[in-house]
């Protein structure tokens, strides 16, 4: 199958109508989506609504662990989760390059449907531009999504003694997409942690009153997340550098490139602000989920005049972590 | 004022946040967006809900009547319109070229924002990717919207009589798409009609039960929107020439590229089905809005074994419309 995108699935009449049929209805198929209207509706119930927007230009488009057509849709189910909302309903739409392969986007589609059935979210809505070759590089997708806040979560102020969880390893789609776009020649056992979060969210809500704020630490990594959580609170940090969860080839890649781990993007992790009491409770449920076996209370909120972040290593030294001062890396998602 | 997008302005760091609170917020302001969560939130009623989303491409990205931030915002708002929706919240995503001008970024932003007000609508959450030189064609917008559908409208059956009402002149925006593209060198009063419908809507909420369906006649102009129409209810089409608006300049302007206006887009015009009975009134109501002055009923639903759409002209002869077979001309939205 060699067939290319051309500019004529993009003008909205004939051709694009037998795209969407025979491309994204097999992959996106629900009641709503089939409606074909100008917009998806359907009946909403009365509480307390999340909705948000992602555009993804991730370079290269296929990575090990995923595509950016996955990332696209944990992107966006992942800022509805952090939120505390299950994640209903997606809008997909893509800007594609004329000449683009028709089985790579197939494959992306596809990736889309798969990681949608995994949560229980449906894409209902959709659109479909074609550009000129030159324009764009590839195919860029933007979702957007809605979902409903389970259990009336809320974000609530951080106070010192508040412990930090990270539900996993850190820096591993950043660290991909620098390997592999860079056709870096080095050995490991790499790969993007891209993941849907909801099912923590599910699994937590009962917790919900003990979790101040969560956070899924993409653009920016770890440390860029925590610098957000202190420029609201007006906190400091204290990090223990050894029970942050950073895999060997993650470690020797970063040392290889020079770059900091703890600033390269994740987009399957979580950071979650507990109160002190309950932080064992929490991570413990969060180890009950695979996703979640990598877990660690990283560090806790303390009283520091100039909200800085401080790890500590182990021969009990402390460095200052600074805020992200320029890109490490353009587009990782 | 020379300033110009970084690679750094898309990192999710600190020059983002910049970019966000002097740029986004200055014409974005409202309670929802300055939660500065990863989702926005808010409280959903009981009701039907419409959700939508487009990405915008058009080229050039300014043009007499607009520019790509005004048309990013009608154009979601028109297709929550058409739905019988009242347009609540919006989400904006842009995906800019290193090297953008900022002048021109505040431009089309503040378009956004004025286009917003008009209609209440509120962007109440967002998305900024900045990607290398030549990784897109200046400026690429993505909006998603979501409103409630009023007074119970929804889509119903049309059947043979029925006729169909266009709220103006037809083919404006893609002629003027295509003169400044190409810098013809044509005389004229053209402007695009770029704008948006929701007034229409509120004025019609009264007549929703007679009105079959609406649409806004984008991509593939009022031809294709008639297609539409006639593959849903299975019959043909009875078009009266005379009575179709289109300007002199549009004419002369067509005339001279060999276009045919019937497949130029439109971006501030809605096609209408309306029960026979009830045309001539909804007609009144639309010619009441300054933006309906120009608002004509062009034909009727026919039975037509091939469902077929024929024009007649001055003289009692007829031709038939056929689907858009190739893009007249792509990027127009």
């Amino acid at each position: 199958m060699n067939e290319m995108i051309k500019l004529i699935h993009g003008d909205g009449g004939k051709h694009t109508k037998i795209l969407i049929e025979q491309l994204f209805y097999k992959y996106f198929n629900n009641n709503i989506l089939l409606q074909e209207q100008d917009s998806a509706t359907f009946t909403a119930v009365q509480g307390k609504m999340a909705f948000t927007t992602d555009s993804f230009v991730v370079k290269p488009l296929f990575f090990s662990g995923g595509n950016i057509g996955k990332l696209a849709v944990c992107g966006t189910i992942n800022d509805l989760a952090v939120s505390g909302a299950q994640p209903f309903y997606l809008s997909s739409s893509f800007i594609i390059e004329e000449g683009f392969s028709m089985q790579s986007l197939e494959e992306i589609v596809k990736s889309m449907g798969q990681t949608c059935l995994e949560c229980g979210a449906k894409i209902v809505t959709g659109d479909t531009k074609v550009v000129e070759k030159g324009s764009v590089d590839g195919i860029f997708i933007n979702t957007s999504g809605i979902g409903y806040i389970i259990n009336g979560y809320e974000v609530k102020t951080i106070e010192e003694g508040d412990r930090i969880i990270i539900t996993g390893g850190i820096g591993e789609h950043g660290t991909t997409i620098a390997v592999e776009r860079y056709n870096l020649k080095v050995k490991g056992d790499y790969k993007s942690d891209c993941a849907p979060l909801f099912a923590f969210i599910e699994e937590l809500k009962e917790q919900f009153p003990s979790i101040k704020i969560m956070r899924d630490a993409t653009r920016g990594g770890l440390a860029t997340v925590l610098h957000e959580f202190s420029s609201l609170c007006k906190l400091g940090i204290h990090l223990i550098e050894k029970e942050i969860p950073i895999s060997e080839s993650v470690k020797a890649i970063n040392n290889l490139l020079g770059l900091d781990p703890l600033y390269m993007a994740c987009e399957g992790r979580m950071v979650l602000v507990v109160k002190e009491t309950e932080a064992e409770k929490v991570l413990d449920i969060i180890h009950s989920l695979d996703q979640g076996k990598g877990a660690r209370i990283i560090g806790e909120f303390v009283k520091e005049s100039n909200q800085n972040i401080f790890i500590e290593n182990g021969f009990g030294g402390k460095r200052l972590l600074s805020p992200l001062e320029g890109s490490m890396l353009p587009r990782i998602c």
